[in-house]
């Protein structure tokens, strides 16, 4: 794993998750990172219209959710952490965002739009160190993009997994990781980013922020 | 999940998986499949220079694999499974053929080869049903080839992963879906391939074989 030999050194740094993902704790988790999370309280309600782009709202609201916790975090008593990581991810076809399904009905729908073809997966993570000149922290931001080619669902089989109950906490109304790994028929670019966050990129950004 | 429809009639079959990987009896059963695992006794020693391609000596390996356990369960007293689920994966690049490392220097030497470039995944899947004629089973047959873009590693991240131990008993010295996944930039394909069985194509075979 990229981060092997520094691992022992991060460990021993304060590290911070503002992001309550059961799956992003998981991911970075299993890699042997060891970190706590405190959750944003931004509410992600920025308007997609005033956006140019799915990038730019998805990379606006990471930026959000993680200075929320940033803000806090620097102006409080305690020395602030080493690291704090961010993330949001979205899932768009053409430029329409798709989120967590607010329905059953919702869910068949969404997946009924994605079946038989391709969409995209987008992560915005951002990284924020101290440093010593004001605001006493930097931000480092980068996102991964990934094509996902569902396959040719039947209703019956959409209505099925709908009845799972897994697409209802799941942006764009599946798990790739769980029952929704049979749909697609196959991914381009990082499969951890479409989980919800980007693995590899990640590493690579954390090996330049803390060399040794 | 494709099979959810037919998911409480399958899991009414036997179903027997004929592979010892325990990743493979993960990702099955994670799909909520019941079966056992009943290993195969062939000895996977096929000579890779009698055949063409690495396509066709995985393909081999996959049916010798499978039929060993058909050839047992078949000859018993008791009705033979409803299904049996084989596979073999191998990692190539070019025409070569990467197995498990056979020492620690011979994973370094297989990850440095690896580092930096793409190379492919190939599983084949072999599934075998009853049949009303003579042998009294069918063989269905399929494999799935995936591209991964492994990330450029230092020489100091290769020997800090090799020395996790993670490397030894897989095909090409990395685990995706564990401390290696942070070494993969992408992948173009069924990620679950990478792992070692290709849920997708898996789960549209047994649709197919399984209607209801």
């Amino acid at each position: 794993m990229m981060l092997q030999p520094i691992l022992n050194s991060l460990n021993s740094k304060c590290i911070v998750l503002a992001s309550t993902s059961p799956r992003r704790k998981l991911l970075l988790e299993n890699i042997g990172l060891k970190f706590k999370v405190i959750p944003s309280k931004f509410e992600e309600n920025l308007s997609k219209e005033s956006f140019c782009s799915p990038l730019d709202y998805v990379a606006e609201t990471a930026k959000q959710k993680t200075l929320d916790v940033v803000h806090r975090l620097y102006s409080s008593e305690v020395p602030p952490p080493d690291l704090i990581i961010g993330a949001d991810t979205i899932v768009t076809l053409g430029n329409e965002i798709f989120e967590k399904p607010n329905s059953r009905e919702h869910a068949v729908e969404v997946l009924t739009r994605l079946s038989g073809s391709s969409h995209e997966v987008i992560t915005s993570v951002v990284l924020v160190t101290q440093s010593p000149a004001e605001p006493k922290y930097s931000i480092v931001q980068f996102h991964s993009q990934t094509e996902v080619v569902m396959g040719d669902l039947s209703q019956r089989v959409i209505e099925a997994y709908v009845d799972t109950g897994e697409p209802m906490d799941k942006a764009g109304g599946y798990g790739i990781q769980d029952l929704g790994s049979t749909l697609i028929q196959r991914v381009n670019g990082d499969y951890f980013n479409v989980i919800g966050f980007p693995l590899h990129l990640f590493a690579k950004e954390v090996l330049r922020l803390f060399p040794e």
